[in-house]
């Protein structure tokens, strides 16, 4: 009994350094952590490089590893450190730091497959809970509740602009042709999105008079419709002015979940106890 | 009269699995429909890479035969369901469903009209109802009214761009002239509305340093009033937060009209009894 | 005495003719003047394309001389039908009018100079006059007073705006230099202008690594500080959304006025009886 | 003491003229200044226009060696004027003012480095103190007061954008790869940078049809989340509506601070009389 309460504290030690960023040893370990992100996703963009890539290869590749290794580690520590692992490994954040960690072992199978860690990008996530950003949380929060209240009429409205694309770009497909450059309707379809979201690479224009006049037509609708998405988040965000600011860092020990009234002393999802 | 009377009900049968999605039958029957629609506007576009239709012409061609029939088929059924067919035929949706099934038979008349098929993906808007999505219904019924009310707003700013780009497209091809691409007067016109859109293809762009200065002036200024659409509707949709929700997907037996109040036992426009 | 009377009525008709569209004489003038506008712009722009104008170049010139003589018809009657014809002279339409009818002339002595006749695209604004369109002519008030509101605003955003331009793009001109396109200072502003405002033509593109970093940050602080005189024309119109609409079309007799109040007896700026 | 006391009064009169925009003196100075500032932007602009400073180059180095000259002289006295030198010197004005002096003189030892005189066009800001421009003034306060309101919500949002362009330009660099121009990871970021923003150089695009798609979804996302800073700062300019106007432009003797209360008698910072 007495190893497994020391084992159960040592856990419980584990968890606060790891999952937390509330005590010293907590924030440390996070700090080094986004360092390791952000130099890993450095390296992998140099290493992307050509020029670059031939003059610091050993260097770049030994970095790689060293990072993967540490990453790893990191991994099977999180997995320990919580009472009810499986919760973790599929969870958002979970799967991601699994992503991240996979690359440059897949990388050994299949060449290329390293540039994957650019996925560790999504990892700097964990900034705004590091740095106790209670301001850029209740921040995304208030985005986040904005966005989730207009997702069904952004839902529609970007429904009938794939629709309207794909109508639109057959129409072009028949009036120019592919003598103009529309060879085929998915390509057209292409061409419109290219038009209405206003993007206009150039890489396919219209030639025809015609062409030219619908496109003119397709242009001022995209200009128009922007309106819409703007106007559905404006409206929900002026809504949503007073909404609270939720500022807790905690995570719990059991099932890793987050969110915390401040103060709260036990876990609103599973009940155990919180630090 | 009993002749009659089964034969009303028959076609009553008919309007439930047709018309309605409340149903097991009326919401299989949309289903497959639907897999229908987007198989068909796969297989035009598809059809339209050449590559691709080379090798598989024959089971493209064979498969938009068949769906054609079917569609075909589904149409006679609409007009025979419903009591007054006439107004069907010439409805919003009775229109798309014509023009979405006559494409094929005319290909064999005239070449390449069987693109227009592409005009089968308008029928995807019906997924709406299908899925008794009320949320999306909502959101879509928000959003129309929002637009509907700010139409006229929304016109007279059009109306001032497509005059804007007439002036300013007449004043670059007095400034830059035929050499550097502005050919004509409705090509110029074409590049302002290119510009003042910020799509900026490149395909035309002014080469003289007045020609850039005024280009500039285009530029900021589409930058500016791209605000006057957007705060048009966003304050309808600030204005219009509250407004209800309409979820019933229930079609009138006799006259087709939709929109009717969850739990009406009878059609608001011609008083038929509703299923 | 009976003769000055005779000679005011006269004045008076003709001027209820030219500048009201409210009775059947007036409409139908201004409908006629409407077709001969637009009719007009259209001819300038066909002449304009080098291959219609071969062909049809006889008619399109005595096109534009018919239309120059009625316009330089109008233009007298405007004036004599006006108790202070110098008002309307230099209002803003009688300025208008007066540059759509001398284009032609002008182009007896320098070429080129009869396109400007695509200013009479200008004139189409009576459009919202002659079709009593009530609800039109209240929503370009709106938009006009919700403008005028935000007028510093914007001015602010837009000095700001170009002063950030010409910044930008002396940083640029350094960094990228003349072989990458950004041949002098004035051409690296109006890229920064393509490339804040999101039209991004592509005609100068950044292609040091360092140009391409400050080119991101010029696209992202474009992409984001849109948000600026949209948030700004957003926030006047939720605040103006009860303002009344102005639907009398009536021009005072003596000083051309308008905006008189439904039902008024006297024109509010000079006191004359209105019809 | 009566020297001290001259003295004094010589630095007071001074201050007046050069910080402050009341007397006439005092405004004269700054026109006379504002149109140094122009004139000089103007002129740098042209030098780099190489076929105007082959014609002119001895004027334009003459001109911009006297305006220098002349904003040394300036910034000597400005320095001098004031009670606390060093709180100038590094207020944002005083760095602005130097870093307008330099260049000139650095030209001397670093080739090129004129061009950074482009950067007085910073000075032209106080062009809204000179006229007393309270309206101006007022709006620009306001949009200070909503940007910094809404400073965090933004960096989140700009902070995600980054985040999905750089895993995003990975992608997309994994799916085209070198031979369609995405030849390194950081190009292909600033690509996904140049479509998210809807800019759309067109330097670099997509060839492969899954690239396409790609990109087709990069710039919906695009064209869909540029709502999200427009809704933030719609919502907050609805919320900042009556905020109150500031017009007062005199500076404290003794510590430079602005934004006096109209009829302040005394600095509300260092209790300094105020003019």
């Amino acid at each position: 009994m007495d190893k497994t309460e020391t084992n159960a504290s040592w856990r419980q030690r584990l968890h606060e350094i790891i999952y937390e960023a509330d005590t010293p040893f907590g924030k440390a370990f996070d700090v080094v952590l986004l360092i390791a992100i952000l130099a890993s996703v450095l390296f992998v963009m140099i290493e992307s490089v050509e020029s670059l890539d031939t003059k610091y290869h050993s260097f770049l590749n030994i970095s790689e590893w060293v990072i993967t290794l540490l990453f790893s580690i990191e991994y099977v520590l999180r997995v320990i450190a919580i009472k009810k692992p499986l919760k973790y490994i599929f969870s958002f954040y979970g799967l991601i730091d699994l992503l991240s960690t996979i690359p440059k072992y897949l990388s050994l199978f299949f060449i290329g497959s390293h540039h994957l860690a650019a996925l560790r990008a999504l990892r700097l996530l964990r900034i705004f809970r590091i740095f106790k950003m209670a301001r850029y949380i209740g921040a995304s929060n208030k985005l986040l509740i904005a966005l989730k209240a207009s997702r069904a009429k952004i839902g529609v409205f970007l429904f009938f602009v794939v629709i309207s694309c794909i109508i639109l770009g057959t129409i072009m497909y028949m009036i120019e042709g592919a003598e103009n450059g529309f060879t085929s309707i998915p390509k057209s379809v292409y061409w419109a999105i290219v038009t209405l979201t206003t993007v206009g690479y150039g890489d396919i224009s219209p030639h025809t008079p015609f062409g030219q006049l619908i496109a003119s037509v397709i242009m001022i609708l995209g200009y128009a419709i922007i309106a819409i998405p703007t106007g559905i988040v404006s409206s929900e965000m002026t809504k949503n002015l007073d909404s609270k600011i939720q500022t807790n860092t905690q995570a719990c020990v059991s099932c890793s979940i987050e969110d915390h009234k401040d103060g709260a002393g036990f876990c609103y999802d599973c009940g155990s106890k919180l630090n």
